[in-house]
């Protein structure tokens, strides 16, 4: 493995109340530090601080990193005072910017104000520090500003994650990139669902041992459901030769647990299914009872999901199965909705009713309450019905409410996703 | 407003690699945030430092807070190192601790490991620092930490979840009001939607000016399609007076704005609506297109809600909005999907076909394809149809595919509240 040159550090330093008080989550720290990773920048500190001038001030000028990468106070309200601060910090001042309240306008008036209507307030976000370079904001009126001081980049950015994801990628990783041009890193991420984080480690331990020889480093990324395995190496001048041994480990990765990956990358398993059914022409409906229309938001959350996705039926109460989905009521009597002949019938009900190729149902007990002895809360039937027939399959979750509708959610795609494959 | 007495101040230090590549969100930080403001002392300040020795010891030497709160960095393996750089801070030494490592030894045996095969790893994370006073762990292997300097308290504790919020929950939150008896802090949370914040910030503008005269402070906490409002004031001794200034205050917020005020607190807007169906014993059904299934999710998202939610229907395709919802195809060719007729006819079409007293109905432009200059990307009808009729409106939310989603589900549940309350 090349060596790489000097470390590139970074800082994130994150303004709010309402993320020292616990009222909100701090996502911009954890995607920011993903992110900065992925160019070979280290982030080696996080800070929080709320609205407070001193506390701001204090940050900034106790920062040490070659990258301080800010969040928050740059709305029109009274506490949002990150841009004074910053004045302050670097002995400017704010100026209006006749291209940015032209924006801010336009913006408004796109929402239907009248140009006159826009108040003062929102065009006083123009008004921006004399020295900074204006990072554009296309999804706000908060704009992004960019200091240089003795070598040292300080960027400003709303808190918003939204507008400062939107500004991140567009602008200020590349503008990171181009200014410090740190040691270029190979990543690959292989995607996993069906075996958890320590059954996943101790299938493919004998692989993960002999990644080490190549300065190949492995981390495993849980979320519900799914295990992310990310590879990453610092590349030599032109990075072919680390791509080439990524390469050659994932490949061997595919030959070990050919049947846990559905993917690579930022792909999602709802995108897998898009991408296999529109290549086989080929559509979807959704009969849910426990995941409660989250299937369905998971599917429609894909842009283009239209060209294959039909609709669904949520059957949350039982005169819904039978008249939607014809499931007889001596059956749902004598089995319970959470059953297998319930669900298959869910399946191949709306398949029918809906007339599509393949259709996923679910039903179970999602909790906190609703659980027996027999079929505790967490037990999640779930059928896929298709051309060749319906199958179906049980499964017990674990977690709260939210974790095992997810969990249930993503079983069922990826029980269509096999079918898709095999057929 | 009783004059508070000094305020105590803390710094949650969280040590953690993983925190700083965004391979874990700091949950820990909000949590604890959150309980310290609820005993009136003021978090100040959070840092998240790798797992690194010279990091946690600048940081511990840099804190200036009264109560520094640590997570992480406890485990038994080699890069865990608090403990080291607390005895370097503090300038003391390990003992091991007999009663620590008899209950390690205890916690072992319990899931079935002999006495004999506890091994020295393990023992040693009863090796602690001599002048700490030992905070137990009931829930995990590694011990917390108190320490006192100078007036100021240093707490030392786990980073999984489980085991930190055990500990504090059961002995540092009391400790620490034992040793501080900070001044109560009193709160209120008002839920506003309908009104983005800079809206809100003009239209009760002269409301918030008049909080100081009180002592209170005011907090907007926006997310999409919603504002927060909280409000807080520091208590006398028994907090009576403070606490009718606050509901004083927020009383004649209710009067200013009672149509924005959808509840308090942690209220979701999804449960506003469950409690008012159930007071009322009345159900609800759901007819979605641009929202794709994510209305389903979030009412069914309550545990309990299949007491007055019945089901929906995803029409996604044109042919489930005639078959499912009796559409006929000729509103569909004249108006097009996305239209008043058509979203009027979603609701009452669901409201009868599954036999409800409450139907809402989504149809839009998601986005971000499917957009024309009549019926730009965002533009979103809504119905709701109840006992005493259809009515609609329409909107145009920006942002993304999924903001906009997120907005029309939001928009559509209110519409859903002011009717269950006009009625």
């Amino acid at each position: 493995m090349a060596e790489p040159r000097r470390e590139i550090t970074a800082e994130c330093l994150c303004i709010g109340d309402e993320l020292l008080i616990g009222q909100t989550l701090n996502t911009n720290a954890a995607w920011m530090g993903e992110q900065l990773g992925l160019i070979g920048i280290r982030p080696v500190l996080t800070r929080v601080v709320g609205d407070h001038p001193d506390r701001i001030l204090e940050a900034l000028r106790t920062s040490t990193a070659d990258v301080v990468l800010m969040t928050g106070g740059l709305g029109p309200t009274k506490d949002d005072i990150t841009k004074h601060m910053l004045c302050t910090f670097f002995g400017t001042r704010l100026v209006r910017r006749p291209e940015v309240e032209a924006r801010i306008v336009e913006l408004f008036t796109r929402m239907g104000r009248a140009p006159g209507d826009v108040m003062e307030v929102n065009r006083a976000q123009a008004d921006l520090p004399e020295d900074c370079t204006v990072v554009p904001n296309l999804r706000g009126t908060a704009s992004g500003m960019w200091f240089e001081r003795a070598g040292r980049v300080f960027v400003s950015m709303p808190g918003v994650p939204y507008e400062m994801t939107g500004m991140m990628v567009r602008d200020v990783l590349p503008m990171l990139r181009d200014r410090f041009e740190p040691p270029v890193i190979v990543h690959r991420t292989v995607l996993t669902t069906g075996l958890g984080e320590s059954q996943l480690a101790e299938r493919i331990a004998g692989w993960e041992d002999a990644l080490a020889a190549d300065g190949i480093k492995l981390a495993y990324l849980p979320s519900p459901g799914l295990v992310k395995l990310r590879l990453s190496a610092y590349a030599n001048a032109d990075g072919t030769a680390a791509r080439a041994q990524v390469d050659r480990r994932v490949q061997a990765l595919y030959g070990l647990i050919p049947e846990l990956i559905y993917g690579e990358g930022e792909e999602r398993l709802e995108q897998v299914i898009g991408r296999l059914l529109k290549a086989k022409g080929q559509t979807l409906t959704l009969a849910e009872s426990c995941t409660g229309g989250f299937l369905s938001h998971l599917v429609t959350s894909i842009p283009g999901s239209s060209a294959y996705y039909i609709g669904g039926v949520v059957s949350y109460a039982n005169a819904v199965k039978m008249e939607e989905l014809g499931i007889p009521s001596d059956m749902l009597e004598l089995n319970g909705a959470v059953s297998q002949p319930v669900v298959e019938r869910m399946a191949s009900g709306v398949r029918e009713a809906l007339k599509s190729d393949w259709a996923i149902a679910t039903s179970g007990v999602a909790g906190p309450d609703g659980g027996t002895p027999d079929k505790p809360v967490g037990t999640v039937w779930l059928a896929v019905a298709g051309p060749d027939g319906v199958r179906s399959s049980k499964g017990v979750f674990m977690g709260t409410r939210d974790l095992i509708i997810q969990r249930s959610a993503t079983a069922g795609l990826n029980m269509l996703r096999k079918r898709l494959l095999s057929g």
